[in-house]
């Protein structure tokens, strides 16, 4: 049985993507700006610039006449077509952020979430009200809105109809029924890993290479992977579980069950068990929350003289860090890996420098020889921002102009 | 900066490699059958089909004629079109085997290499003198050669023009002209992983699937990854090294000079100094050739009541590679893994249990639930096969019917 190949309908929508992140990135810009960062000739970039027009998904604003030949149209996206609303439902809050049509952030919600309620029907009620809240702040109605996008920790999808969509909540495909029947309204639900390498590679820096890793550093860490400028999804939607894969064989038990995983050493928990491994009675070690913890260190690095403990708790994380990426990169030898999530904007700075000096020492052969080890460039919720982005796609794609496979569409 | 995106000739190009693969595969088929199995429509086929004639890659060999409708030709490869060469340089041997254009293996000349010489020149020249025999062994001449590949340990290509193609054995791309002179023929060189990778894609069960991992179990060890039906070759060629990812924090040292690297516990030498650990004065433990110990490791292992340290060691051997396929596993999300190299053709099936439980024991989420991890069905040298594949496809893009993007055409 051969695999799908891409058709020239793919191939249509792939440059119209391409245009369309053109002229996103710009913020305005013009088709000849178009054709030259796109590679795109010009008679096709002014094919697709009628297209996304017509669809009200791009805007002329305004014509500036030069002194020679005719006026040239400057082009924005037009903000103005609808809303977008990308959730990002995590283990102890959800928040819900609305965005334009050109995906700037207009209103956002945050709601707690007890860890410990999993019932279905509860979960799918926090992510309604939370919805219900944002529309309401926002001041806008469901028809108003495009899409709605949700990244559901774990979220899965097996190759062969197996069941378990959201396998450590117990979810099958018919409470993502229940979901989009609540919300009312067009749903993409997708893992975050693969939202969080969407929104680097729409707004970040993955529109300037082909193949990436981000890596989210929180209380979990995982890799979203981009290869030849599209999400690696892998068979069942799993790819890059680079958090639990093996750092130290039979190693510290990760909350996952198994031994050694790279997050029980470079999760906030993890560098917290690091402390406590170093200094035992550390003020530090025993801080119940999370976020509290790592802004602690943060403040304590950030000091003129820092602690020792905490100075060498940053100097092992980076040193684990670095070789489990270095690991990343010996198998997918991407040419760029970029750092999000909250741990990364809180110690980002005092890890970068060791982490990148064990990286490249630890990668073997060439594999680093050229790469990049940056903090991404994508602020506020990536999350938020890459599923609302997922979500626009599939907008695009009901009206006919993309081809894009997002797994899960309701 | 937009990556490239593939084009409408890039998408025939794949229907034409489509075609081929189910030729060659099916040894012999007809049209119908091609565009059942390739999914192409029949006028596709048919236009594709009458190309590869055109260029006498393909043969109408014979005419059947069904009780209805008009006699169905009956399509090969032709063989005759000519001669491929593909030359396995490894550490200890050069080995070059000559395949018909169907790439069945028609003459082969094994030459031992002193692998403390690195001098170019000769292992440039001991490249020539094997090919020479070659020719000379399989009664041709340098104009019946289609093209040659070779596949050269740890060639890398920077995506800066960075030197250094053979870093380990300080070659540049000058000596790669040299070796082009000195054979006179049409040459590919490219990294062993991404031809094994080919070969399994070509020829063996890459066929059924559009991701896939195929794992070299020898001195060393590594991956050949396939997504979407192409080979995945990262920024400098380098993707697929997890043989030097870690599995042990700070363990083992590892021939490349770093520690506790996947091939430190699961290459051939690795898997003795586990024998070496579970029993020091056992007698396989001291066995100074590799191949030597790995065969007396099955022929033990075959016993009716095996020596308990071998037992042992084929225990721990396959927990280990269990967990480090896992790591694969979790990144790049296959649908099937398979195994190859001579340790597996060996040991693969006291290996082959043990290694596939830990496996789904030890993948995240989901990624194993479908999985399958199996022994390769390519046979034969697959290092040389697959890199004659590569030579293949090049004179296939040099006549104009594929678009593929080899990385060191010379
Ligand atoms: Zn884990
Ligand atoms: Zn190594």
């Amino acid at each position: 049985m051969a695999t799908p190949r891409r058709t020239s309908r793919d191939i249509r929508s792939e440059s119209r993507l391409d245009v369309l992140h053109a002229v996103l990135v710009a913020g305005e810009t013009t088709r000849n700006e178009i054709a030259r960062t796109t590679g795109l000739s010009p008679s096709t970039v002014a094919t697709i610039v009628g297209e996304l027009i017509a669809e009200g998904i791009v805007a002329e604003t305004k014509l500036t006449v030069g002194r020679v030949g005719r006026p040239t149209a400057t082009l924005t996206m037009n903000a103005a077509r609808g809303r977008v609303v990308g959730i990002d439902v995590a283990e102890t809050y959800v928040r819900a952020v609305m965005f334009d049509a050109a995906l700037n952030q207009i209103a956002s919600v945050d709601d707690p979430r007890d860890e410990h309620v999993l019932d279905a029907g509860t979960v799918v009620e926090g992510i309604g009200s939370a919805l219900d809240n944002l529309l309401r702040q926002g001041g806008v109605t469901r028809a108003d809105i495009l899409g709605v996008g949700i990244a559901l920790p774990g979220l899965v999808q097996g190759v062969s109809g197996a069941s378990g969509v959201v396998p450590h909540w117990n979810w099958d495909r018919v409470e993502l029924v229940h979901l989009r029947d609540r919300l009312g309204l067009p749903l993409i639900v997708d893992n975050p890993l693969k939202v969080i390498a969407t929104a680097e590679l729409w707004l970040g820096r993955g529109r300037y290479c082909s193949s990436m890793a981000t890596i989210n550093l929180g209380t979990g860490v995982g890799a979203g992977i981009v290869l030849e400028s599209r999400i690696l999804r892998g068979a069942t939607n799993s790819a890059g579980e680079w958090g639990h894969s093996l750092l130290v064989l039979d190693g510290r038990r990760c909350r996952c069950g198994r031994h050694g995983c790279v997050e029980a050493y470079v999760g906030a928990p993890g560098i917290q068990q690091t402390l406590r491994e170093i200094e035992p009675g550390h003020p530090l070690a025993d801080l119940t929350m999370q976020r509290d913890f790592i802004r602690a260190m943060a403040d304590a690095a950030g000091l003129p003289d820092p602690d020792p403990a905490v100075k060498k708790t940053i100097e092992r994380t980076a040193y684990y860090l670095g070789s489990a990426l270095a690991d990343l990169v010996a198998v997918v030898n991407p040419e760029i890996v970029t750092l999000t999530g909250w741990t990364t904007w809180a110690l980002g700075e005092y890890l970068l420098p060791a982490t990148r000096a064990r990286l490249i020492d630890q990668a073997p052969g060439r594999a680093a020889a050229d790469l990049r080890l940056e903090v991404s460039t994508v602020r506020g919720n990536i999350v938020a921002t890459g599923v609302a982005a997922i979500a626009l796609e599939r907008f695009l794609t009901d009206v006919g102009l993309l081809t894009t496979r997002i797994p899960i569409t309701l």
